[in-house]
């Protein structure tokens, strides 16, 4: 089936939404922690983050137009340029329902911890944002610098990683992650969680 | 186990980048065609394609540093700019020995499709950028424009859809896609391919 610009145009807004949030491949699953001025503390899912770099690490996320109507995100955008950090944690197959429920749109004053039923974690090197206690793959991140993408008004925000934890069992010498031994997920579309299952591993290519 | 900015900072350089390219969790896994403007097409793998939005259909990738050492994203770089357009194939379970291939440096004049055993498709719509015909899930995108990450020079690409090829099998009416029907992999690191395993599809979440 081949669809045109004009057809993706064509389509009504959820299927178009479907569609396209499905076309990049498989994406990341995490939980993005902040922290208001006022120390309420915030969670939304997010399945933007992307490898920058490694030296210095840099992560970046993706979060939707600030006036736009997905209030969680908004938090977190406005989290991040107050406190000037966030953390990622990794969602796991233990916590799909509990990550999937931060989506909805709670009020300000609410914590989506208390609502979704997970504990926040506070790292004495990062104490403007929470971790998620339940997570077993944790970053605590330093805001860098945004870039507003001008062609939708996203914005993309650049971390720099501070603190990583991680499973002593899904780490070795070596710097190798896994991320199957740690029940990581990863999202197609808007709302489908899956499991690795890991294939192979392949040697560095040369010519 | 806990690592700090520093910890991670102190690591040899072939760790850290392990260590850090999984970090975000799982990758996209594309293939990313372009063509020089002497007309040899070039493929690259990509594990940073990231959503940016549905309306209108855009899709970011990253590249390294232009000046930097891998000689095959530089190529995908000069190549965009100098055509306007690139190709997106999802890698599936039957090509990740090609599409891993790619990665490694070939000279300016050579084609990675020759070299890896893999077949540039040209599509009328899109005259500029070759597709992978063995790919089951086929984007085609015209540049839009680009950021320069200053925290460490490397480029996000921002690209619009304007073609998309989609088994019949794999998408239905309300733009579902299903990436474990098409055998589109995940990559977690910087060289392990992993199969999706579905676990379970949510409804929208609502306070």
């Amino acid at each position: 089936m081949i669809f045109t610009l004009s057809d993706i145009e064509q389509l009504a807004r959820i299927p178009r939404l479907t569609l396209i949030n499905a076309i990049s491949g498989f994406k990341s699953a995490n939980l993005v922690g902040t922290s208001s001025a006022s120390k309420v503390p915030n969670l939304a899912i997010f399945s933007s983050a992307v490898h920058l770099g490694s030296d210095p690490p840099l992560i970046g996320i993706v979060t939707r137009p600030v006036d736009g109507e997905l209030k969680t995100t908004r938090h977190t955008y406005q989290n991040i340029r107050e406190s000037g950090f966030f953390t990622l944690n990794h969602i796991h197959t233990g916590i799909i329902e509990a990550a999937h429920q931060t989506s909805a749109a709670y009020p300000d004053e609410v914590s989506e911890f208390e609502q979704v039923g997970l504990t926040p974690f506070w790292s004495k090197r990062l104490p403007n944002a929470p971790y998620v206690a339940e997570a077993r793959i944790r970053l605590g991140l330093e805001y860098v610098e945004e870039y507003c993408i001008a062609a939708n008004n996203t914005i993309l925000i650049v971390g720099k990683v501070l603190e990583l934890y991680l499973p002593d069992t899904c780490v070795d010498a070596r710097g190798n992650v896994d991320l199957n031994l740690a029940e990581t997920v990863a999202i197609s579309g808007l709302d489908t969680y899956h499991q690795g299952l890991q294939l192979k591993r392949m040697e560095y290519a040369r010519v």
